[in-house]
């Protein structure tokens, strides 16, 4: 879906304008600079906002590029019919009254979309308030905006038509410039996903900024992010529902362990989405890299005049994981020969009070901090002064001085090819004045406060090396395996090539005692057939160490399995090495994930799991193994034999690669425990639920 | 100490006064608007700052209330000297070159110490910028200071000078008075605990907001910050050094559990400081508890135009342990009546955009939720206007509207006897027209923005939890016991209450045999003996289950510890349960403090721990255990029985006092571990250290 002329249009008809609708004076208001001719229509023609108004599109003399549709709800599908015929290629639906309001909006929604596809009409909404080509000077927005939107790198696309207004105003704050803001609706045509996809494409947009309540069509928005990445566009997202934490599968453990919302951090992790938590971390994270671009590594080296503030963004550097390294010899002797004797020599530097006396102090040391090979991004905390001082003299010293740290800002970064960050202490505004001192000096974009410009330097890094590493290579087909529901969990696995410890399936008491000496004694025996809560109903004996304890242990669980019971199986017992769990689950918007979390009681009390999204490599299963809390117990703590991580992570490798291939109808598979001991790798137990047939595709 | 004579003085002298330091000027202009004369004191005399300048302090013709001292290093002795000798009570010295540069300046400093006690003079500093008195409008401050300081209720006491202008520029924008802000420097003579303490008895400060590096003097300010709290005046703290962790002893396992920042945390939660992790934080958090003072309840009703800002509110309640009840029946039916239809009535609340069309009804819904029996604390989604509307009737309905929420508010706040908070989106600006409004109305404080606003709010629900709760009854004086370093620690804790597992010391194979057979099979013998590392060096054998086994191991073990061992003990083995870890450290700043975890890999891995400093009582024992991340395990997960957290706090109450009983020589005491199982608590080894004799108070 092309969406050049939903956002370009060169003429606009206001459908429904009405001098008495507050929604509609907003956008005619909004619509004030726009170049082309803005139409109104209205069933009863006369005079509104102070000129002639059409009774419908077909009566507009020129050719209408966009329909932006006000009408009362049931006249939304005749207008749009309308428009169609008329040769309109785009409209914008402010009505309310859809999808949002129950199954009878839903309907009319419907309609609405069947009716776009036929005529290949682009609809933006239902219930959206339309949007802001701030690059283009084309504003068909029903609510009033605060202030001037500035221009800029920035494009948003907002879940929530009342946030806009937030949006904007802390954007404007910040000197954040926009270039195109959508207030999305219902998503009934154009999702969040092709907006994303169009932006991709806009030279003006560097960076794509979202408000999102939920992701409405996963497969196209993965295909979004998956082109902004390599694109070199980031993506930055405020999702919330955080807090709507919601059990998935009641049959396996996996599914306590797999909350809604981590799927989307394993989904985000995947395609390389920022995912921040305040609308304030949105705004400085996506103006940081709209500035910046991609960051050529993590290596950061920070300049400021402030003790205090060296300290606080310590603590904030090691919240977000910003590495702060030591700076080089040489760098170190310079610096001392630069800065007041008391003045202590490290990363973070301060330069002490003495900027005072001599403000050029801070500029030449950031040129030797930006000049340290083992310095990546060089921050430098500095303002931009926000009051005009009164006499002219004194504004042209300022003045003289944001240009020199322009100058030297743009020199450096020229000379090293590594940028530098400059940031405020807090996270104040930008005056109109510092405003006009950027356009007049070229000075960089300020980061809004040591609090919010951490997490979203943290952010930046961590984008940027998704974006330089190189894409993981396409993972090979994987063979379809029959969904077979009577076929037993652990031979599922084991054919895939799962290392599964050695089960031996006996029929009769002398049956179990000959596989419990071939095994090696003690043993587990647990009955056979398709019982689900084995361990509950006595179904399972463990650290049998003789003939006769098994033999009396195989007539007990037997016995307890009661009908569904088919014989027992016999496995030698595994008593040292630390359990795992490993999961995969479907989530309904995502698809399958992975989740790999330490047992017992690291998953029942402790919820220690990492999620990934469906396909891993081995590489990344690694990475899971090593985000564990608990991961220092595969290390090797308390004197355990340090765990084979590779085998681990191929058996999790080829477990994750089964699921896969058992197609749309698994639900869930897990094996629990995964029992790790030095070198062996083994799943002891596994449990597979699938969809009713009838969902099967 | 009193500060009244170095805060509120009537005359100041400024020595070393002189138009080529920048200092200089700064301090003379910030002192423009002092109602009492201002003294330029230069050797030289002559003209400095446009007057005439005095040789010496002994030369002002009339009183001198404060000296403000910028002389060189060197003078500043001879001229405190002079100021006594003149009958000047109070000196704040910005000269830098004492304490922070090293053991010179620290013997200087001492000096100046001893001058001021000796002269009963009070100086603040050295190496300070003095302070800014903004409700009496008395400003002997070195640096310059960002436009006009707003007056108001929040004091600032700052360990950092360079972030003065970031707080200042922080609070006005976000309209935050000061009443007091002092810049402490090296804190020689006058301490933040003292300024802290100044300002619990100052009828201008509500809210008193630290920036703190270090607490210099503990036991000041301890005492300080009870007094706040009692008074009803909250501390608000960003107190920086989250990041440095440093392994206190090397002996006990608890030194690793005691990380200093942590031992921070336990003093703040003790005292009733709410710590904050940003300058953002700390206005945010003064700004409203200035303006609410204590809150009456946890319950938090929310009003909001917006469908996306409740979804970022609820998350950040939960974030910050704000608790969203649902409504009462009563609130829900009249909310209904109020929303227009397809609105969702709930808490949050989102009224909609109808606000758009009808400006009343988030004011009437703010009404009803207010009312709601269920709510203590009612939050409004609401901003200031930002702009001033160009023409005077648009300009007057602003301010009506403006004008009528005052009112709601104020009304309903007053008829209900519970706060309504106002917060805005995110954290903008106030702007000038929007203080003029709030001056002209009576609009309440807006906190800034959700994301700052719900960490605030948090803050202070819980800081009124804890001034609600009455005062801890004093604790029972400890009755000391002697520190014997020679004493068996398991036996020191025995005599003090503490369950500690039946052990009986044995001399010989055939005692041990003895012993094994009174205490039960299986048992544990240990070498006995001053040994620190026994498992170690193979001084333990468990699982001992015959009398065979006993008699080989003591042989076993007793040869193991060589000549240090002086025979074994005996204990029954437990073999289930729950280990906990409980320590007592001594910190050098809050002394003694009790750290209480899970034990062994909870322990080595989790570092799942709570800290509080002594003396601690039974519920307070019992509210670390429940915050435990593996509480749940005592709390009978996995199938173990429920432990009795009522003995088990029990125990761990009489291990604290006989701690505290040890007395100055103690450095450490720590059970590791005490084994919970169900109803049976036993403390099962002990390890204690002691300080040098040397060190003894």
């Amino acid at each position: 879906m092309s969406l050049r002329e939903l956002f370009t249009p060169k003429s606009i008809a206001l459908i429904g304008a009405t001098d008495r609708s507050r929604w509609s004076q907003f956008t005619h208001q909004n619509l004030r600079d726009f170049d082309g001719p803005v139409y109104r229509i209205n069933p009863h023609g006369g005079t509104v906002h102070g000129g002639p108004a059409y009774r419908s599109v077909a009566e507009v003399p020129g050719p209408v590029d966009l329909a932006y549709v006000m009408v009362p709800t049931k006249a939304v599908l005749p207008v749009l019919r309308e428009c169609a015929a008329a040769g309109v290629r785009a409209a914008a639906v402010l009505t309310a009254g859809f999808a949002e309001v129950g199954e009878e909006g839903r309907r009319l929604q419907d309609e609405v979309v069947a009716l776009a596809r036929e005529h290949d009409l682009t609809v933006l909404g239902p219930n959206g308030n339309g949007y802001i080509n701030a690059a283009a000077g084309i504003v068909p927005y029903g609510l009033p905006i605060p202030g001037p939107v500035p221009r800029g790198p920035v494009g948003f696309v907002l879940q929530s038509g009342a946030l806009v207004s937030g949006v904007l105003g802390a954007a404007a704050a910040r000197n954040v410039g926009t270039s195109l803001l959508v207030s999305m609706g219902n998503e009934a045509a154009v999702t969040v996903a092709d907006v994303v996809d169009h932006m991709v494409d806009d030279p003006g947009t560097r960076v794509i900024a979202l408000f999102l309540e939920s992701v409405r069509d996963p497969e196209a928005f993965r295909r979004a992010a998956e082109r902004a990445l390599a694109a070199g566009k980031p993506i930055v997202a405020l999702k919330v529902g955080r807090s709507k934490i919601g059990a998935r599968s009641a049959a396996a453990h996996t599914g306590a362990l797999v909350g809604d919302d981590r799927v989307t951090d394993a989904a985000f992790h995947r395609l390389g989405v920022v995912r921040v938590r305040s609308l304030e971390d949105l705004i400085a994270t996506a103006g940081l890299l709209a500035a910046t671009g991609p960051l050529p590594g993590g290596r950061v080296g920070v300049v400021t005049p402030s003790g205090g503030a060296c300290e606080i963004i310590a603590d904030r550097a090691e919240d977000e994981g910003v590495q702060l390294p030591e700076f080089a010899e040489r760098t170190l002797a310079e610096l001392r020969e630069l800065c007041p004797p008391f003045a202590t020599v490290q990363n973070p530097l301060d330069v002490t009070g003495y900027v005072l006396l001599d403000p050029t102090l801070l500029v030449r040391a950031l040129q030797v901090v930006a000049a340290d090979p083992g310095v990546d991004v060089t921050v430098l905390l500095a303002d931009l002064p926000r009051r005009r001082p009164a006499d002219e003299a004194a504004e042209a010293l300022v003045r003289g001085r944001v240009s020199a740290l322009a100058d030297v800002v743009r020199s450096t970064t020229e000379a090293t090819g590594r940028p530098i960050v400059v940031m405020s202490t807090t996270m104040s505004e930008i005056s109109e004045y510092g405003r006009e001192l950027v356009e007049q000096t070229g000075h960089p974009h300020v980061l809004g406060g040591i609090e919010h410009g951490l997490t979203a330097l943290g952010n930046a890094l961590t984008w940027s090396a998704h974006h330089r590493r190189a894409p993981a290579p396409a993972a090979a087909p994987v063979e379809a395996v029959p969904a077979d529901p009577d076929r037993d969990p652990l031979e599922l696995l084991a054919d895939a090539g799962v290392p599964v410890v050695p089960t031996l399936r006996v029929a009769g008491a002398e049956e179990a005692v000959a596989a419990a000496e071939s095994a090696g004694y003690p043993v587990v025996v647990k009955v056979d057939g398709d019982i689900p809560h084995k361990t509950d109903i006595g179904g399972v004996r463990l650290g049998l160490r003789t003939a006769a304890e098994v033999r009396e242990a195989y007539a007990a669980v037997v016995a307890a399995g009661g009908e569904a019971a088919t014989g027992a199986v016999v496995q030698p017992q595994r008593e040292d090495g630390v359990e795992l769990i490993a999961g995969v689950v479907r989530d309904p918007t995502w698809g399958l994930v992975l989740a790999v979390g330490l047992g017992g009681i690291w998953t029942e009390v402790m919820r220690d799991s990492v999620l990934r999204l469906l396909p891993v490599h081995r590489a990344e299963i690694k990475e899971m193994i090593g985000g564990l809390r608990g991961a220092p117990l595969l290390r090797g703590a308390r004197g355990r034999r340090p765990a084979d991580l590779d085998r681990l992570a191929e058996a999790i490798e080829a477990f994750a690669a089964r699921a896969e291939a058992l197609g749309e109808r698994l639900e869930s598979i897990e094996i629990n425990p995964v029992l790790v001991d030095g070198p062996r790798v083994e799943a002891l137990d596994a449990l597979v639920t699938w969809r009713p047939a009838s969902e099967e595709d």
